[in-house]
């Protein structure tokens, strides 16, 4: 029944936290020793989020998620005391967001999917980001959908449907995938299906990443590679 | 300079016409045998241009150009007086133009060239009839970009600057290819570089297909391969 799955990308698919604290620490250079890189990354996460459910448009014009981690980014570094990072560090850092390493099993279990189901993004990131990101690490989706497309963030139904629409697919015939519950159980609401993912390491070690399986969804899987295995491919 | 490059899929990269003539004459299965399907091809997607042209959307509702094409067959079928296919061979018929098979080049070509640039498409068709396309033709785009997605079809400006948008990239620095002139010479008056490509069997052999090079255009091509071969990929 299912035909197509949709993903989420930043966290679901591709490990933000690795991938933006090293590059804090490579652009860094030793400066700031005693800062928790860990703990600014989540920070800046966290003013993500705040910034796009406070404020998705400005005067009706979207707001690229690329000038959202920027701004956020000014804060969070002001919170943490690191003053010295000048305009074109601040950039770079931000530049981090579009080159998402994938976890280990994501494109194993894409390519294993992709044999089956039509393969779609479905992020809050903008357009380029997806784009950038899914051609550096080799995701080998078959169409990119993103909010900006919509001109409304995820968890917001037009987000959903938009995917529905373009997919030319009813929401009971593709499976919404995430490793974030608000996610997915949006979706459900809307009668898709639905898979969670569970990626501990979302946060970094010791984050606060909620693992949970739950009987509401579907599909509870350890990682793409299981997801697969579940759906027999 | 060029950084993506975006392509027309209906005749650039796909041979709509032999896929749809051997449709046509499998579903005819020898109850037609006088009518030339080369002739009704022709007249089909012309009924397609006409259409699009006329009336890109009805009480601002926007229309799938699966169900242009579905209406446009029913006029052509009449006028080529074939009164006994039934609507469930009409559907099957107009599903064809899902499933167009690539140009001989097309899939070596776009691999090439998918190593340097980003790839996309700028398709008027239907987002969901280019992902269907695309997927069993095995062309490896980066992002699926089509006129559903802003409402307007090609040539309208906002076709063009869709991709730059979504590309996150100016103009300048993205290459539009097709085998039709007006779509390529559209791109070039908002600043977009241009390649055309030869299709001389796009409406079948002795079908009048404008091969002519032009020197308005950054590039003159055979075909993919030697596009690929011209940007040095």
């Amino acid at each position: 029944m299912v035909k197509a799955i949709i993903f989420d990308v930043q966290g679901t698919a591709t490990d933000f936290h690795s991938t933006v604290c090293e590059e804090a620490q490579r652009i860094s250079a030793g400066r700031h020793p005693g800062v928790d890189w860990a703990e600014v990354v989540t920070r800046w996460r966290a003013g993500y989020f705040t910034t796009l459910k406070a404020a998705p448009s400005e005067h009706g014009k979207w707001i690229s998620v690329s000038s959202v981690y920027r701004r956020s980014l000014d804060t969070v570094l002001d919170e943490s005391g690191i003053t010295d990072f000048s305009a074109a560090e601040r950039d770079e850092l931000t530049l981090a967001w579009q080159r998402l390493r994938p976890w280990p099993d994501t494109v194993a279990g894409l390519t294993r999917l992709k044999r089956d189901y039509t393969l779609a993004t479905l992020s809050n990131a903008d357009v380029s980001a997806v784009i950038n990101i899914s051609k550096r690490a080799g995701l080998p989706w078959d169409a990119i959908f993103a909010a900006e497309m919509v001109g409304a963030f995820k968890p917001d139904p037009a987000v959903y449907h938009m995917a529905a629409t373009y997919l030319g697919l009813e929401p009971a015939e593709i499976m919404m995938v995430a490793s974030h519950k608000y996610d997915i159980r949006a979706a459900a609401e809307l009668g898709f299906r639905t898979a969670f993912v569970a990626r501990p390491l979302e946060f970094g070690p010791g984050g606060d990443a909620d693992v949970a399986y739950e009987d509401e969804f579907d599909i509870n899987a350890a990682d793409f590679l299981d997801l697969a295995d579940q759906l027999g491919c």
